[in-house]
Protein backbone atom coordinates (compact mmCIF):
# COMPACT_ATOMS: atom_id res chain seq x y z
CA UNK A 1 0.00 0.00 0.00
CA UNK A 2 1.21 3.53 -1.08
CA UNK A 3 0.51 6.35 1.22
CA UNK A 4 -0.32 10.07 -0.02
CA UNK A 5 0.03 12.81 2.74
CA UNK A 6 -1.85 16.07 2.05
CA UNK A 7 -1.05 18.99 3.91
CA UNK A 8 -2.50 22.70 3.61
CA UNK A 9 -0.69 25.40 4.97
CA UNK A 10 -1.29 26.98 8.66
CA UNK A 11 -2.55 30.38 8.88
CA UNK A 12 -1.00 32.85 6.89
CA UNK A 13 -0.98 36.58 7.47
CA UNK A 14 -3.51 37.57 4.95
CA UNK A 15 -5.72 34.81 6.58
CA UNK A 16 -5.59 37.23 9.61
CA UNK A 17 -6.23 40.39 7.68
CA UNK A 18 -9.15 38.53 5.87
CA UNK A 19 -7.63 39.08 2.37
CA UNK A 20 -7.81 37.32 -1.26
CA UNK A 21 -4.15 35.85 -0.70
CA UNK A 22 -3.72 33.64 -4.10
CA UNK A 23 -0.39 33.81 -5.25
CA UNK A 24 0.31 36.89 -3.26
CA UNK A 25 3.48 34.99 -1.39
CA UNK A 26 2.64 36.46 2.09
CA UNK A 27 4.22 34.17 5.26
CA UNK A 28 2.77 32.32 8.17
CA UNK A 29 1.24 33.78 11.22
CA UNK A 30 2.98 32.79 14.16
CA UNK A 31 -0.38 30.45 14.88
CA UNK A 32 0.34 28.98 11.07
CA UNK A 33 3.84 27.67 12.54
CA UNK A 34 2.36 26.52 15.48
CA UNK A 35 0.20 24.56 13.14
CA UNK A 36 2.73 23.07 11.04
CA UNK A 37 4.37 21.92 14.29
CA UNK A 38 1.02 19.94 15.42
CA UNK A 39 1.16 18.63 11.81
CA UNK A 40 4.41 17.05 12.57
CA UNK A 41 3.53 15.35 15.97
CA UNK A 42 0.65 13.98 14.28
CA UNK A 43 2.18 12.08 11.63
CA UNK A 44 5.37 11.34 13.62
CA UNK A 45 2.30 10.01 15.98
CA UNK A 46 0.87 8.11 13.77
CA UNK A 47 3.88 6.38 12.52
CA UNK A 48 4.17 7.76 8.86
CA UNK A 49 7.82 8.53 7.54
CA UNK A 50 7.42 10.72 3.99
CA UNK A 51 9.96 9.70 1.79
CA UNK A 52 9.52 12.36 -0.63
CA UNK A 53 8.13 15.70 -0.41
CA UNK A 54 6.34 18.22 -2.90
CA UNK A 55 5.22 21.71 -2.45
CA UNK A 56 4.51 24.99 -4.15
CA UNK A 57 6.47 28.04 -4.83
CA UNK A 58 4.69 29.94 -1.89
CA UNK A 59 6.56 30.41 1.23
CA UNK A 60 3.78 29.46 3.58
CA UNK A 61 3.83 26.39 2.11
CA UNK A 62 7.34 25.68 1.55
CA UNK A 63 7.41 26.69 5.68
CA UNK A 64 5.14 24.98 6.40
CA UNK A 65 7.19 21.47 4.78
CA UNK A 66 10.10 22.95 6.60
CA UNK A 67 8.88 23.07 10.20
CA UNK A 68 7.14 19.61 9.01
CA UNK A 69 10.19 18.04 7.85
CA UNK A 70 12.33 19.95 11.55
CA UNK A 71 10.25 17.98 13.53
CA UNK A 72 9.65 14.92 11.80
CA UNK A 73 13.59 14.86 11.60
CA UNK A 74 13.68 14.64 7.97
CA UNK A 75 14.95 17.13 6.76
CA UNK A 76 17.02 15.61 4.57
CA UNK A 77 14.08 14.29 2.58
CA UNK A 78 13.96 15.59 -1.60
CA UNK A 79 11.73 18.27 -1.90
CA UNK A 80 10.41 19.21 -5.24
CA UNK A 81 8.84 22.92 -5.74
CA UNK A 82 6.69 23.32 -8.21
CA UNK A 83 4.81 26.36 -9.35
CA UNK A 84 1.87 23.81 -10.64
CA UNK A 85 0.78 23.35 -6.91
CA UNK A 86 0.50 27.09 -5.76
CA UNK A 87 -2.89 28.14 -4.69
CA UNK A 88 -5.88 28.71 -7.30
CA UNK A 89 -4.66 32.59 -8.62
CA UNK A 90 -7.58 35.28 -7.90
CA UNK A 91 -6.87 37.99 -10.48
CA UNK A 92 -7.44 41.45 -9.34
CA UNK A 93 -9.17 40.41 -6.25
CA UNK A 94 -5.68 39.32 -5.08
CA UNK A 95 -4.50 42.27 -1.96
CA UNK A 96 -8.20 43.19 -1.58
CA UNK A 97 -9.94 42.70 1.82
CA UNK A 98 -12.88 40.25 1.48
CA UNK A 99 -15.56 42.18 3.35
CA UNK A 100 -14.62 45.41 1.79
CA UNK A 101 -14.97 43.34 -1.86
CA UNK A 102 -18.31 41.56 -0.86
CA UNK A 103 -19.62 45.17 -0.26
CA UNK A 104 -18.68 46.34 -3.39
CA UNK A 105 -19.16 43.47 -5.27
CA UNK A 106 -22.21 42.02 -3.57
CA UNK A 107 -22.36 38.57 -1.64
CA UNK A 108 -23.52 36.67 -4.02
CA UNK A 109 -20.88 37.49 -6.99
CA UNK A 110 -17.99 37.10 -4.56
CA UNK A 111 -19.54 33.42 -3.40
CA UNK A 112 -19.85 32.80 -7.19
CA UNK A 113 -15.89 33.28 -7.62
CA UNK A 114 -15.57 31.42 -4.31
CA UNK A 115 -17.40 28.71 -4.83
CA UNK A 116 -18.13 28.30 -8.44
CA UNK A 117 -15.95 25.53 -10.98
CA UNK A 118 -15.83 27.54 -13.68
CA UNK A 119 -16.06 31.49 -12.75
CA UNK A 120 -12.81 33.50 -12.61
CA UNK A 121 -12.52 36.43 -10.84
CA UNK A 122 -11.76 39.92 -12.50
CA UNK A 123 -8.63 39.05 -14.47
CA UNK A 124 -5.49 41.08 -13.65
CA UNK A 125 -4.19 43.44 -16.48
CA UNK A 126 -0.61 42.89 -17.51
CA UNK A 127 0.39 45.92 -16.14
CA UNK A 128 -0.46 45.60 -12.47
CA UNK A 129 2.47 45.16 -10.48
CA UNK A 130 0.49 41.86 -9.22
CA UNK A 131 0.80 40.33 -12.49
CA UNK A 132 2.81 37.22 -12.46
CA UNK A 133 5.20 37.72 -15.49
CA UNK A 134 6.59 40.90 -13.45
CA UNK A 135 8.17 38.01 -10.73
CA UNK A 136 11.43 36.34 -11.58
CA UNK A 137 10.45 32.83 -9.91
CA UNK A 138 8.14 32.79 -12.70
CA UNK A 139 10.30 33.80 -15.65
CA UNK A 140 10.49 30.56 -17.19
CA UNK A 141 6.80 30.42 -17.85
CA UNK A 142 5.25 30.95 -21.29
CA UNK A 143 2.74 33.92 -21.33
CA UNK A 144 -0.04 31.19 -21.70
CA UNK A 145 0.65 29.39 -18.22
CA UNK A 146 0.96 33.13 -16.68
CA UNK A 147 -2.48 33.53 -15.36
CA UNK A 148 -4.54 36.60 -15.23
CA UNK A 149 -6.85 35.07 -12.74
CA UNK A 150 -8.17 31.57 -12.51
CA UNK A 151 -11.30 29.28 -11.82
CA UNK A 152 -11.02 26.55 -9.81
CA UNK A 153 -11.41 24.38 -13.05
CA UNK A 154 -8.27 25.80 -14.57
CA UNK A 155 -5.98 25.16 -11.00
CA UNK A 156 -7.32 21.71 -11.36
CA UNK A 157 -6.20 21.67 -15.19
CA UNK A 158 -3.03 23.02 -14.09
CA UNK A 159 -2.28 20.86 -10.97
CA UNK A 160 -2.99 17.36 -13.37
CA UNK A 161 0.56 18.44 -14.49
CA UNK A 162 2.38 17.95 -11.50
CA UNK A 163 -0.20 15.11 -10.39
CA UNK A 164 1.15 13.39 -13.76
CA UNK A 165 4.22 13.78 -14.84
CA UNK A 166 5.78 14.16 -10.79
CA UNK A 167 3.93 13.06 -7.77
CA UNK A 168 2.92 9.79 -9.48
CA UNK A 169 6.05 9.05 -11.14
CA UNK A 170 7.05 9.62 -7.44
CA UNK A 171 4.38 7.10 -5.73
CA UNK A 172 5.95 4.59 -8.15
CA UNK A 173 9.17 4.64 -6.76
CA UNK A 174 8.16 5.54 -3.06
CA UNK A 175 6.06 4.21 -0.37
CA UNK A 176 5.65 7.18 1.22
CA UNK A 177 4.56 10.62 -0.61
CA UNK A 178 3.79 14.22 1.10
CA UNK A 179 2.60 17.22 -0.71
CA UNK A 180 2.34 20.31 1.56
CA UNK A 181 -0.01 23.26 -0.39
CA UNK A 182 -2.75 25.40 -0.70
CA UNK A 183 -6.68 24.40 -0.41
CA UNK A 184 -7.39 24.99 -3.94
CA UNK A 185 -4.31 22.91 -5.60
CA UNK A 186 -5.03 20.01 -2.57
CA UNK A 187 -8.52 19.68 -3.90
CA UNK A 188 -7.38 19.50 -7.16
CA UNK A 189 -5.49 16.24 -6.29
CA UNK A 190 -8.77 14.84 -3.93
CA UNK A 191 -11.02 15.88 -7.17
CA UNK A 192 -8.71 13.77 -9.42
CA UNK A 193 -7.97 10.98 -6.87
CA UNK A 194 -11.52 10.39 -5.68
CA UNK A 195 -13.25 11.13 -9.68
CA UNK A 196 -15.10 13.51 -7.99
CA UNK A 197 -17.86 15.70 -9.98
CA UNK A 198 -17.56 19.73 -10.22
CA UNK A 199 -20.18 19.80 -7.94
CA UNK A 200 -19.08 17.45 -5.36
CA UNK A 201 -15.41 18.88 -5.02
CA UNK A 202 -17.51 22.15 -3.94
CA UNK A 203 -18.08 20.47 -0.57
CA UNK A 204 -14.47 19.14 0.07
CA UNK A 205 -12.80 21.84 2.18
CA UNK A 206 -9.62 20.74 3.65
CA UNK A 207 -8.44 22.18 7.35
CA UNK A 208 -5.14 23.46 7.92
CA UNK A 209 -3.00 21.78 9.68
CA UNK A 210 -4.40 18.48 9.60
CA UNK A 211 -2.69 15.71 7.62
CA UNK A 212 -5.24 13.91 5.30
CA UNK A 213 -3.85 10.21 4.60
CA UNK A 214 -4.64 8.97 1.41
CA UNK A 215 -4.25 5.00 1.08
CA UNK A 216 -3.43 4.34 -2.79
CA UNK A 217 -3.00 1.11 -4.28
CA UNK A 218 -0.07 0.12 -6.69
CA UNK A 219 -1.69 1.13 -9.50
CA UNK A 220 -2.00 4.64 -7.34
CA UNK A 221 -5.97 4.45 -7.24
CA UNK A 222 -7.87 5.37 -4.22
CA UNK A 223 -8.51 3.43 -1.47
CA UNK A 224 -9.37 5.13 1.74
CA UNK A 225 -8.54 8.35 3.09
CA UNK A 226 -8.28 9.52 6.78
CA UNK A 227 -7.57 12.72 8.76
CA UNK A 228 -4.89 12.81 11.98
CA UNK B 1 30.13 35.13 -16.17
CA UNK B 2 29.40 32.54 -13.99
CA UNK B 3 28.84 32.38 -10.36
CA UNK B 4 29.32 30.00 -7.58
CA UNK B 5 28.60 30.58 -4.03
CA UNK B 6 29.85 28.63 -1.11
CA UNK B 7 28.75 28.90 2.52
CA UNK B 8 29.54 27.02 5.22
CA UNK B 9 27.29 26.70 8.08
CA UNK B 10 26.82 28.67 10.83
CA UNK B 11 27.39 27.64 14.62
CA UNK B 12 26.33 24.46 15.22
CA UNK B 13 25.46 22.95 19.50
CA UNK B 14 28.74 20.49 18.71
CA UNK B 15 30.61 23.60 18.00
CA UNK B 16 29.91 25.14 21.11
CA UNK B 17 30.22 22.23 23.31
CA UNK B 18 33.54 21.85 21.52
CA UNK B 19 32.72 18.18 20.08
CA UNK B 20 33.73 16.16 16.54
CA UNK B 21 30.86 16.58 14.44
CA UNK B 22 31.35 14.67 11.38
CA UNK B 23 28.33 13.18 10.35
CA UNK B 24 25.90 13.31 13.53
CA UNK B 25 23.02 15.18 12.69
CA UNK B 26 23.00 17.94 15.25
CA UNK B 27 21.26 21.58 14.74
CA UNK B 28 22.72 25.39 14.95
CA UNK B 29 23.21 27.06 17.85
CA UNK B 30 21.14 30.06 17.85
CA UNK B 31 24.51 32.06 16.84
CA UNK B 32 24.25 29.63 14.21
CA UNK B 33 21.18 30.89 13.07
CA UNK B 34 21.95 34.44 13.29
CA UNK B 35 25.31 34.27 11.15
CA UNK B 36 22.69 32.91 8.37
CA UNK B 37 20.57 35.89 8.68
CA UNK B 38 24.03 38.05 8.46
CA UNK B 39 25.32 36.10 5.11
CA UNK B 40 21.99 36.38 4.06
CA UNK B 41 22.62 39.92 4.18
CA UNK B 42 25.63 40.01 2.55
CA UNK B 43 24.50 37.78 -0.66
CA UNK B 44 21.61 40.04 -1.24
CA UNK B 45 23.86 43.24 -0.76
CA UNK B 46 26.00 42.29 -3.23
CA UNK B 47 22.69 41.94 -5.38
CA UNK B 48 23.17 38.00 -5.85
CA UNK B 49 20.40 36.22 -6.74
CA UNK B 50 20.94 32.56 -6.64
CA UNK B 51 19.14 30.10 -9.00
CA UNK B 52 19.89 26.64 -7.93
CA UNK B 53 20.61 25.21 -4.34
CA UNK B 54 22.43 22.71 -3.06
CA UNK B 55 23.08 21.13 0.13
CA UNK B 56 23.92 18.45 2.86
CA UNK B 57 21.62 15.82 4.27
CA UNK B 58 22.81 17.35 7.27
CA UNK B 59 20.55 19.98 9.07
CA UNK B 60 22.76 22.30 10.33
CA UNK B 61 23.50 23.26 6.45
CA UNK B 62 19.77 22.70 5.25
CA UNK B 63 18.57 24.79 7.91
CA UNK B 64 21.48 27.53 7.31
CA UNK B 65 20.42 27.18 3.63
CA UNK B 66 16.60 28.05 4.78
CA UNK B 67 17.51 30.92 6.80
CA UNK B 68 19.43 32.47 3.86
CA UNK B 69 16.95 31.79 1.13
CA UNK B 70 14.42 33.33 3.08
CA UNK B 71 16.68 35.96 3.84
CA UNK B 72 16.68 36.79 0.19
CA UNK B 73 13.14 35.68 -0.72
CA UNK B 74 13.99 32.81 -2.79
CA UNK B 75 12.38 30.41 -0.97
CA UNK B 76 11.07 28.77 -4.22
CA UNK B 77 14.53 27.83 -5.61
CA UNK B 78 14.95 24.79 -6.80
CA UNK B 79 17.64 22.65 -4.18
CA UNK B 80 19.28 19.60 -4.07
CA UNK B 81 20.15 17.37 -1.03
CA UNK B 82 23.26 15.48 -1.57
CA UNK B 83 24.96 13.08 1.02
CA UNK B 84 27.85 13.56 -0.76
CA UNK B 85 28.20 17.21 0.08
CA UNK B 86 28.08 16.25 4.06
CA UNK B 87 31.14 17.33 5.89
CA UNK B 88 34.22 14.50 6.44
CA UNK B 89 33.41 11.63 8.39
CA UNK B 90 34.93 11.69 11.77
CA UNK B 91 34.73 7.79 11.99
CA UNK B 92 34.88 6.86 16.07
CA UNK B 93 35.71 10.36 17.25
CA UNK B 94 32.18 11.49 16.90
CA UNK B 95 30.41 12.92 19.87
CA UNK B 96 33.73 13.07 21.76
CA UNK B 97 35.41 16.41 23.21
CA UNK B 98 37.91 17.05 21.25
CA UNK B 99 39.93 18.43 24.23
CA UNK B 100 39.51 15.03 26.47
CA UNK B 101 40.76 13.19 22.72
CA UNK B 102 43.77 15.43 22.46
CA UNK B 103 44.64 14.06 26.82
CA UNK B 104 43.90 10.79 25.40
CA UNK B 105 45.34 10.48 22.42
CA UNK B 106 47.91 13.43 22.49
CA UNK B 107 47.65 16.56 20.61
CA UNK B 108 49.60 15.45 17.88
CA UNK B 109 48.01 12.64 16.97
CA UNK B 110 44.72 14.79 16.62
CA UNK B 111 46.40 17.03 14.98
CA UNK B 112 47.34 14.80 11.98
CA UNK B 113 43.76 13.42 12.04
CA UNK B 114 42.22 16.83 11.51
CA UNK B 115 44.65 18.15 9.22
CA UNK B 116 46.39 15.04 7.43
CA UNK B 117 45.43 14.66 3.97
CA UNK B 118 45.12 10.77 4.43
CA UNK B 119 44.68 10.07 7.98
CA UNK B 120 41.70 8.58 8.68
CA UNK B 121 40.67 8.92 12.55
CA UNK B 122 39.72 5.72 13.90
CA UNK B 123 37.19 3.48 12.24
CA UNK B 124 33.63 2.81 13.69
CA UNK B 125 32.77 -0.41 13.56
CA UNK B 126 29.42 -1.37 12.08
CA UNK B 127 27.94 -2.93 15.22
CA UNK B 128 28.36 0.61 16.54
CA UNK B 129 25.12 2.73 17.20
CA UNK B 130 26.81 5.71 15.09
CA UNK B 131 27.59 3.58 12.21
CA UNK B 132 25.50 5.06 9.40
CA UNK B 133 23.96 2.32 7.97
CA UNK B 134 21.63 2.51 11.15
CA UNK B 135 20.41 5.68 9.64
CA UNK B 136 17.24 5.20 7.31
CA UNK B 137 18.35 8.74 5.35
CA UNK B 138 21.72 6.21 4.20
CA UNK B 139 19.35 3.08 3.19
CA UNK B 140 20.43 3.59 -0.51
CA UNK B 141 23.60 3.75 -0.06
CA UNK B 142 25.78 0.67 -1.39
CA UNK B 143 28.19 -0.57 1.50
CA UNK B 144 31.28 0.69 0.07
CA UNK B 145 30.01 3.85 0.04
CA UNK B 146 29.05 4.16 3.62
CA UNK B 147 31.98 5.61 5.44
CA UNK B 148 33.53 4.08 9.08
CA UNK B 149 35.78 7.02 9.20
CA UNK B 150 37.06 9.37 6.63
CA UNK B 151 40.17 11.33 5.32
CA UNK B 152 39.98 14.37 3.49
CA UNK B 153 41.20 12.66 0.61
CA UNK B 154 38.23 10.20 1.15
CA UNK B 155 35.78 13.38 1.50
CA UNK B 156 37.19 14.84 -1.40
CA UNK B 157 37.00 11.87 -3.91
CA UNK B 158 32.96 11.81 -2.99
CA UNK B 159 32.55 15.72 -3.26
CA UNK B 160 34.20 14.64 -6.70
CA UNK B 161 30.55 12.84 -7.46
CA UNK B 162 28.15 15.37 -6.65
CA UNK B 163 30.61 18.12 -8.28
CA UNK B 164 30.83 16.21 -11.84
CA UNK B 165 27.31 14.53 -11.80
CA UNK B 166 25.24 17.72 -10.57
CA UNK B 167 26.61 20.94 -9.39
CA UNK B 168 28.56 21.82 -13.25
CA UNK B 169 25.77 20.59 -14.83
CA UNK B 170 23.74 22.72 -12.50
CA UNK B 171 26.02 25.40 -13.15
CA UNK B 172 26.17 24.91 -17.23
CA UNK B 173 22.19 25.47 -16.70
CA UNK B 174 22.29 28.68 -14.54
CA UNK B 175 24.33 31.84 -13.87
CA UNK B 176 24.18 31.26 -10.17
CA UNK B 177 24.75 28.91 -7.62
CA UNK B 178 24.90 28.59 -3.73
CA UNK B 179 26.27 25.51 -1.97
CA UNK B 180 25.85 25.36 1.28
CA UNK B 181 27.66 22.75 3.04
CA UNK B 182 30.62 22.18 5.88
CA UNK B 183 33.79 22.74 6.37
CA UNK B 184 35.86 19.96 4.34
CA UNK B 185 32.96 19.44 1.27
CA UNK B 186 33.57 22.99 0.84
CA UNK B 187 37.57 22.92 0.49
CA UNK B 188 37.24 19.53 -1.81
CA UNK B 189 35.09 21.71 -4.22
CA UNK B 190 37.61 24.82 -3.65
CA UNK B 191 40.66 22.08 -4.25
CA UNK B 192 39.35 21.02 -7.61
CA UNK B 193 38.46 24.16 -8.51
CA UNK B 194 41.87 26.22 -7.89
CA UNK B 195 43.99 22.36 -8.41
CA UNK B 196 44.97 23.03 -5.52
CA UNK B 197 47.45 20.34 -3.99
CA UNK B 198 47.12 18.26 -0.87
CA UNK B 199 49.64 21.13 0.82
CA UNK B 200 47.82 23.84 -0.31
CA UNK B 201 44.22 22.59 0.56
CA UNK B 202 45.18 22.29 4.42
CA UNK B 203 45.96 26.36 4.33
CA UNK B 204 42.83 27.11 3.21
CA UNK B 205 39.77 27.83 5.83
CA UNK B 206 36.24 28.69 4.98
CA UNK B 207 35.09 31.19 8.08
CA UNK B 208 31.67 30.66 8.44
CA UNK B 209 28.89 32.67 7.71
CA UNK B 210 30.99 34.04 4.99
CA UNK B 211 29.24 33.39 1.46
CA UNK B 212 32.82 33.43 -0.61
CA UNK B 213 31.69 34.26 -4.35
CA UNK B 214 33.77 32.26 -7.53
CA UNK B 215 33.29 33.98 -10.45
CA UNK B 216 33.58 31.23 -13.34
CA UNK B 217 33.91 31.36 -17.01
CA UNK B 218 31.40 29.43 -19.48
CA UNK B 219 33.64 26.15 -19.32
CA UNK B 220 33.27 26.48 -15.41
CA UNK B 221 37.30 27.36 -14.59
CA UNK B 222 38.42 29.38 -12.11
CA UNK B 223 38.65 33.05 -12.34
CA UNK B 224 38.68 34.90 -9.11
CA UNK B 225 37.35 34.71 -5.55
CA UNK B 226 36.18 37.18 -2.94
CA UNK B 227 34.48 36.75 0.50
CA UNK B 228 31.81 38.96 1.17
Amino acid sequence: MKQLILLRHGQSEWNLENRFTGWTDVDLSNEGREEACEAAKKIKGAGLAPEFYFTSYLRRAIHTLQIVAAGLERDWVPVVKDWHLNERHYGALQGLNKTDTANKFGAEQVHEWRRGFDERPPLLTKDDPRWPGNDPRYSALTEDELPLSESLHDTIARVRCCWEERIVPALRCYDSVMVVAHGNSLRAMIMMLRHLTAEEIQTVELPTGSPLVIDLDERIGFVSERYL
